[in-house]
């Protein structure tokens, strides 16, 4: 490990589940060290996501039935295990879509990656059984992240990037062009297929977007239409409001057929029945996420007559990454910044994340 | 077509949404004539099956939200599509599950069924695309079915079949067989699996224990204590009662494990989110059927945290009959016949089926 660098650092603690002043600013926080197998990262700029706020908040616990609204805590039970099957221990480090230099690397981690450009693969996996969906967690949640001047991370969940992107365009990708990348390889998504994608102005919605239209499918978005001419230009066929009064209708203006074969969603909430509804005989959905709240009705009817399938979406093949490093690298997708604030301002920046306002990505710069 | 035929036959017929009086029993109903494509079955015997009750009482319909008790037809909306597509036409004659006797055939059918014995497979199909889900129907529910003493049928949706069982046990297997093995082939169960079966007494549940015991598969059955011994003799390696109070501690104790990695679902209702949260990670769930009531609670972070795969099953590939018939001739799966009324009692042996005391099928004889 190099020298040079520091001992302590600015970094964002979150000190235990609760509202946003559990975000608390240090200076002198200590700079960590990488174990054998991590690298060390100077962070550049950090994405926001979801995680961040279900995280801090405790939505991922089962005494909570609301939305990620950030003000989960108020129902949560400490002793609920979290989807990782444990339960987040503090003080805790967030931050997952990080873009940086490395700048050190432990005993195994082998010297090419030091002085790299890189930005992470934020799924922590067992790196001896790669596709285990066991012992797993997120960088940010289960282990320290990005909301610091440097984080450490497994050298495997690195990869160097040559792009003319700004670090924080680069930092835009990683969750939710992973996450979104993974909703359509579960969904087996094709030229063939026409997705609805709920939730469309989002990190994650708006990577579907420009995603399934990679893969050559026609693409319906819902989302407010203050926002609709954003995701035009990023090539969704369609767009339709929210919550439509009568989905299948407006779906017959707007593409000419009233279903569809595929629905990416990450909204869940009162929303769902309506999503489900307009799905072909044979069709398919796939989630990863519920940020209008987790509890839904479901009519087994719908699902098992019509030979519907379903697919939840969360740990992600690690071709997964290395297939996005490639499409960014050949201009295949565009980032979505929608605002940058300085590491000291993360709270404004999660609260205007929970407000929803924007469409695409928020990022901390450092 | 044979000259030695009747021109009227003893027919329970269907005269429209409502309670048992609706079956009406008639003795001079008219002999259908085959039409080109289809053969004529002199009927020996006919298995009854939930699909009844359901088109009786409207259960399809979306006005209705109860579970198979027949007597949603109290909640149905008459302009409702069933899941066909298009609503029910009276009078219907039911029944599905049939065998007897080819006795005659249409112009383009051949000969070569004449004489045979046979057992019918209940999907109609499009025979020109017969893996396409659109423009099917079920015997017995979109056409007359076997409640009669002749029925005719596509002669592609019959199997000559040779066998030493009764006809009232050759007549318990085709809409609860292919069910069952449609489930389990939509969920993909391999021997490495352990299968959670909801009403693992009733005719599929039971052949659900069959068919996936004979992949190999590590069976736990959901049933009344009072029929868990004849479900051992069928196979099942561990019995819980119908809803387990604590179905993660009742697995450890039962089969050494907390979790199971598939659950066959007929029943839904209030117990669908105990089966879900029995699902390893990656775990699958696949559903024909919801007797218990067909909306449901889904916690999504359940289902996309846990990468879970849902499957809904109908519509079964035309090979599930052809395996199905040779597991027959080859003794590899065994007739659960729980009782024979003659087709002049058919409304007692309907509520007989509703109340649900009986392990394994209620077939009418002719």
């Amino acid at each position: 490990m190099s020298t040079q660098l520091p001992d302590s650092m600015r970094a964002v603690v979150l000190t235990g589940h609760g509202g946003l002043d559990q975000l608390v600013l240090h200076s002198d926080w200590p700079v960590p060290v990488p174990a054998e197998n991590e690298v060390l990262i100077k962070v550049a700029a950090c994405g926001l996501n979801n995680t961040d706020v279900n995280t801090r908040s405790g939505w991922y616990s089962k005494s909570v039935t609301e939305a990620t609204t950030g003000s989960a805590y108020e129902e949560v039970n400490e002793e609920d295990p979290t989807w990782g099957g444990a339960p987040i221990t503090f003080p805790r480090i967030q931050g997952a879509d990080v873009a940086g230099t490395v700048v050190a690397s432990g005993s195994r981690a082998g010297a090419s990656l030091v002085g790299k450009r890189v930005i992470t693969d934020n799924w922590l996996r067992d790196w001896d059984n790669p596709l285990s969906m066991h012992n797993t967690g997120y960088f940010g949640s289960e282990c320290n992240g990005g909301y610091a001047e440097y984080a450490t991370i497994d050298y495997r969940n690195v990869a160097a990037i040559n792009s003319n992107l700004t670090d924080a365009e680069l930092a835009t990708f990683s969750c939710s062009y992973s996450t979104a990348e993974g909703m359509l390889t579960r969904a087996n998504v094709t030229a063939t297929d026409t997705v609805l994608v709920t939730g469309a102005s989002g990190g994650v919605g708006s990577a579907v977007v420009q995603l399934a239209k990679r893969r050559g499918a026609t693409v319906v978005g819902l989302a407010s239409p203050a926002k609709h001419e954003q995701l035009k230009d990023l090539g969704a066929d369609a767009l339709l409001s929210r919550s439509p009064e009568n989905p299948g209708a407006e779906l017959q203006q707007a593409i000419g057929r009233s279903t569809v074969s595929v629905v990416a969603d990450i909204v869940g909430g009162d929303g769902f029945a309506d999503v489900i509804d307009v799905l072909d005989r044979g069709g398919r959905y796939t989630c990863s996420g519920a940020i209008a709240g987790p509890i839904v009705s479901l009519d087994l009817r719908t699902f098992y007559l019509r030979d519907l399938t379903f697919t939840g979406s969360t740990i992600i093949p690690p071709h997964v990454f290395t297939d996005l490093v490639g499409y960014i690298e050949r201009n295949e997708v565009r980032p979505m910044l929608a605002a940058t604030y300085p590491l000291e301002e993360l709270q404004t920046a999660q609260q205007a994340f929970i407000d929803k306002k924007h469409t695409g990505n928020i990022v901390v710069t450092l």
